[in-house]
């Protein structure tokens, strides 16, 4: 197809050596890897995970779990605090396919064990340090009680960190700290329970991009990392050429006098998420793009997005560059949320990967 | 249905009367309202602006166009860059309906003049102090070649401003202001190409909201105040009561200890726009709901988003009074990203109502 619109592009080589660079990481140590679907939420990109020797996944919400499910995943954990409201979609589910749920109160998991009868799984959500979600690993008595499943086909299987204060510019040393520092919660939180066999499920992109050694921990729970994006750059987790996904964007508008260029591509298609450069907001990097491939080279900066536009900071090089009616292609900053707001991918080759349609949730 | 999840709640008794507000105001002073259909993207909202007399509207992108043009519309101006890729796409459109494209240089309008047969409409953009597309009024070098088309099927009917710099708390005095001084931007250049019969195009909300004569102007394109949200409070366009949609969202974790509420329902629902409060980001504001309806007493903030998370900060009271498996209301701080985030809306009967697919573009 011809791209006259803003498209997310996926390279699909990409794609696949990122899958592979992390699925052999994980053999490597030793830990499963339970790669985050949440990033792509699509039924063919899950493919090429399959294709690599994975099996089972982690999804953020139970719609999630239902469209993979659908899609012949059969082991899935939902790393979203259990919703009550949601029990007899997660009853559902559970009944048909080996499905984890995550825990983060007593209140939560005498829900759990009152309103659903089919088999399931359940992890306890710790906080190592993030402050979303979670238990504190030293709530030693919330953590017993939550230890406690009063069905016996709800069974503990283990302990869940995420440890999202890794989301900044990070060195090997500092994403080692805080793994080291998840793991002596993970351990102390065992003991206290009394349990030696629990599964310690540790995972979020920057960690398992810098850490080298994961032979502590079970499972590993990184999404992002199958796409990249331009702030996973940033916190030093990958490199551009990494980067999987890049969205082209019709040159609308050019403005030499204020050295910017408007591109067709805005809050709609990118979000509205940044990385503070100094003191200025980066909302993309922009590179070259015939709409087949694109170049890695930086050629300039998103300084701005409203619903549809997206504005370019440029050099009057690059500003001399460009023709409206040209596309240009903007890596996106977290590209989790760019492909959550498309309706479908572009493939290099020019074909659409569908992915999951919230209006038919 | 019941509400298990995040559900972007809509009242159409505050939506038909956002409507009729607003057609009233234009209709005093005598402008055409061609309100803007970004905000709801949906066609059954679409007939309730139909049902209030309104009989044109804006889009902002021309997937946009056709999705209201095969609902029926039949006079749509698309208030975008026209985008040299979508050519094709446009000239089907302008051979179906009334369709105005909006030229910001004069190589989009020869493009314009050269790849599209049919009879189209378009407005020259103006920059009129926001700095994002149009031609600056002064630059009548550029203007001139811009009002001189060379097809007699495209027609110059007007002149176009988005005074996108009312986006910030504003009295009624610098809504004026910004007003005026848009005027006086109009007619120096109807001036400059000689023309006394252009309409003149003007609307954002907050201008809409709080000028209260329009009589200068043809046409007015405000398109969020059938919504409003809490960053149109907050530059006081509108109450807390005039917000029209709310987003029901479970609470699934709290945090007495550092005063939060963690509720299902992030960046994916409602995008990461924020307005700053001193020296506090507001991702939305907490009010009560059973789903069916809900209230407008303000009851906490919502501190920060992940993809699924929305972290509210609140007092020990607000803390105190929830559960996990509530529902709580969340007004979102912008309610077109909000709208176009999701896959449907909910009425307070409990029906869909469906709007845009993306995955079928």
């Amino acid at each position: 197809m011809k791209i006259t619109k803003p498209t997310l592009l996926i390279d699909e080589t990409k794609v696949r050596k990122n899958i592979r660079m992390m699925a052999e990481k994980a053999r490597k140590s030793d830990p499963i890897l339970r790669p985050h679907f949440k990033t792509h939420q699509s039924a063919t990109i899950g493919r090429w995970f399959a294709e690599e020797g994975i099996t089972c996944a982690t999804v953020s919400s139970v719609d999630m779990a239902r469209y993979f499910a659908d899609a012949g995943w059969k082991d899935l954990t939902i790393a979203f605090p259990y919703n009550p409201l949601e029990a007899e979609a997660i009853q559902k589910l559970a009944s048909e396919i080996r499905l984890n749920v995550l825990i983060v109160s007593k209140e939560a998991l005498e829900h759990l064990n009152n309103h659903v009868d089919a088999p399931v799984g359940y992890f306890i959500k710790l906080d190592v340090g993030t402050h979303r979600t979670g238990v504190m690993p030293d709530n030693f008595t919330e953590i017993q009680a939550m230890a406690k499943s009063n069905q016996p086909h709800h069974e503990l299987k283990g302990l869940l960190a995420h440890a999202g204060h890794t989301y900044q510019p990070l060195t090997r040393e500092e994403a080692n700290k805080i793994y080291h520092q998840s793991l002596a919660a993970f351990d102390k939180v065992s003991q206290a329970i009394g349990r030696k066999d629990l599964i310690y499920s540790y995972g979020d992109t920057p960690s398992c991009s810098l850490v080298d050694d994961f032979s502590a921990v079970q499972e590993l729970r990184p999404g992002n990392f199958a796409f990249y994006d331009v702030m996973q750059h940033h916190f030093g987790s990958c490199t551009l050429e990494d980067i999987a996904v890049c969205m082209a964007c019709p040159v609308v508008s050019i403005h030499p006098d204020r050295g910017e260029v408007v591109v067709y591509g805005g809050g709609v298609h990118f979000s509205k998420d940044f990385i503070q450069v100094s003191d200025r907001r980066v909302f993309g990097t922009v590179v070259s793009t015939d709409g087949t491939s694109w170049e890695t080279t930086p050629l300039a900066t998103v300084d701005r997005l409203s619903q549809e536009h997206g504005i370019i900071r440029g050099s009057s090089d690059f500003i001399n560059s460009v023709r409206i009616g040209d596309l240009v292609g903007i890596l996106p900053v977290h590209s989790c949320m760019a492909a959550d707001l498309q309706g479908y991918y572009v493939s290099l080759a020019g074909q659409r990967i569908e992915k999951l349609n919230k209006a038919t949730l």
